[in-house]
């Protein structure tokens, strides 16, 4: 049926037409020596790019040099290296990132403004060059080496996030694809995440930019691990157009197909980045349903799902919904006690602000799985919003308090 | 010399003129059966008092009820229970509120609405009225007994935090005393705090409502635990006139005077309460200058003290500076990275937005101390503030993962 999406088994950005990649050992990450660190994707086809940014008052100059690329033109090619955030070095932070995107394009044989740099890591640190130079060279791209590249990106990750959906566009089968990378500095606008989704799909630029954003503030923007947010936060949708479909408009037929596509590969990524999270045991899914609007059902399910005390709880399987009321209240969106109900994964904990007796026993098991849902009904209006994010752990705590010693 | 703010050794509420006190231990605070979980603070004069209260929109009957009686007219008593937050018990709450006051105004010889009633501790359960009438009728007033309140206040706290000060006011000796408790559920505006502060001042209400919430402002309000705010925040300040100084009003001579005890009282609790954070190793001390105004020299200092990144990395002594960075640019306070100065524990880490090399050994070992000091000169205004938070540490996983089990 055509607008249906359908997930790609194993999918990754270069399941897309038209993509290839490939990624190296450096020597950058060296907590970690056995790991890839240097990565590149290619695209056969220019790319009319979309990007969201850190809103972070201190950035990398990667970021810098990645937006000018972006908003100067069609854009290539992606590279990515993980170990060192090239922030906070100054002037030769913008020095290094445009000459990392010279080396990718000479590697590549594109025009350096054809290709976005993205950096994360050590804040302080300036890269160094020689091993990159050394590195980029080194890289090989195959048609399967989006999975290399997801590997390159990580840094306290414990696996690669990857995703790949196919749908119908203007009767052509199109295929999207996406990798990204946390794990901490991980809350809403954005995270230290990196995310790149391809696609084989021709998108119009003016079509791509606020639908990115639209998505972005449903997704990667509602997940939380430790309310950090980095200095380096990159989401691109790099569309190639080699499917041959007409390129999507605004108000086109298939425009709110192509919406629910990235809407459905950025979910997937965000609950995958949220699930690995520093030190996370499970993954917390909040939903408020019935908030005054979309704003207020936001800010009360980012609130819930990064509060310390539900995070807590949720590592110990602890039903204390005490805490879950108190994130929703000092959220600041509008709730009136006396309407509130609280399933806790399905069970009724709270019905009109009211506590309802439960099987205490049975809803700790509950809360041992792999993931635990709050669903908080407001009653008051028709805002509904999702949010995600992770236990607190001791071991949150441990890879934190002895990152760079 | 008259002006001059004085420490009192062993200080506390009952240390100011016509104060009495006690507490009890009624059964409430069921996981620590050794302690006291119920007190009284009696005023033998009116006190014309203010108070500030949490912004949650989930907020305790006891507070609505407190706020009632403040708003209403003079009043004379504190009872406070800990154990059990009196949140989220439907209209049982305000019963219960409207009864505990009535038992403590019955006790003491005082009138109903003379009596705040404030309550901590757990969410979603009934006060067990039984309990706390037996146990209000045990109580005993002393004229030291503000040290038992001090101890009954307390939930998670591993100390009574307590204080007073004297000093000068229209040629009269006044005193100032303080009692609080944390230690969980603490972040600017405000905490599961509740704070007493009692003087034997005569203070025109007037003066003393904006002056208390200026005070608050840059003491309990600069202070995070874990970002998480409580449904019963109180901080109440009881001025019963007894040392028989002319009423301090607005633009007074002795008003600077006054707001400068109480501005000292209530930094010196906030940063008790941050030193006694649940699981906490030290105290975290943030100071930002030079800011482009005080609001952005407050919300800065903010996000750096309550980052867990930059919690996390006091705990494990890693001089991770680079997180003190990340957090200042999450925070939205502007700031110029090639201005920006920076300094651990007195030790320049960066200077112009550039790292500084400096002894890792030695800052390490500044790092190990009972303190950790940030202080960033952002080089662009005026604005000063202080921030006080402390580290993230396995403890206070491990205490907060099972806290209701």
């Amino acid at each position: 049926m055509a607008g249906a999406i359908e997930f790609v088994d194993g999918g990754t950005v270069t399941t897309p037409g038209g993509f290839r990649a490939g990624a190296t050992y450096a020597g950058l990450k060296t907590y970690a020596e056995d790991k890839l660190d240097l990565g590149l994707i290619l695209s056969e086809a220019p790319c009319n790019a979309a990007g969201v940014y850190t809103t972070s008052t201190i950035v990398s100059p990667s970021v810098t040099v990645t937006k000018e690329h972006v908003g100067g033109g069609p854009v290539r090619a992606v590279v990515v290296n993980a170990g060192i955030a090239n922030t906070c070095v100054g002037n030769q932070g913008f020095e290094d990132a445009k000459e990392m995107a010279e080396l990718a394009a000479q590697h590549l044989g594109v025009q350096q403004r054809e290709v976005v740099v993205c950096s994360t890591g050590i804040i302080g640190v300036e890269l160094p060059m020689s091993l990159i130079r050394t590195g980029i060279d080194q890289i090989i791209l195959t048609d399967d080496g989006g999975h290399a590249v997801a590997r390159a990106m990580m840094t306290t990750d414990t696996r690669p996030k990857e995703v790949a959906v196919t749908f119908q566009l203007d009767g052509r089968q199109v295929t999207m694809g996406g990798v990204t990378k946390g794990s901490g500095m991980i809350h809403p606008n954005m995270a230290t995440m990196l995310a790149f989704i391809t696609t084989d799909a021709a998108v119009d630029p003016e079509y791509l930019r606020p639908t990115l954003r639209e998505v972005a503030d449903a997704s990667f923007n509602m997940m939380t691990v430790d309310g950090d947010t980095s200095t380096n936060d990159t989401l691109l949708v790099l569309p190639n157009g080699t499917a041959g479909n007409r390129p999507i408009t605004a108000g086109s037929a298939d425009a709110e197909t192509f919406k629910e596509a990235l809407l459905a590969v950025c979910v997937h990524l965000a609950r995958e980045m949220a699930r690995d999270g520093e030190g996370a045991s499970r993954l917390i899914t909040v939903d408020v349903v019935g908030a005054v609007d979309i704003g207020d059902a936001r800010k009360a399910a980012r609130s819930i799902a990064s509060s310390s005390l539900v995070k807590s709880a949720v590592y110990g399987a602890d039903p204390n919904w005490g805490r879950v009321l108190m994130a929703l209240g000092k959220s600041g969106a509008s709730a009136e006690e006396s309407k509130i109900d609280l399933f806790l994964n399905g069970v009724c904990i709270m019905q009109n602000g009211l506590p309802v007796p439960f099987h205490r026993d049975a809803v700790v098991a509950l809360m041992r799985g792999p993931e635990v849902t709050f669903r908080v009904q407001l009653n008051l209006g028709e805002g509904d919003a999702t949010a995600w994010g992770c236990d607190l752990t001791e071991e949150y705590v441990i890879i934190n308090s002895a990152y760079t010693t």
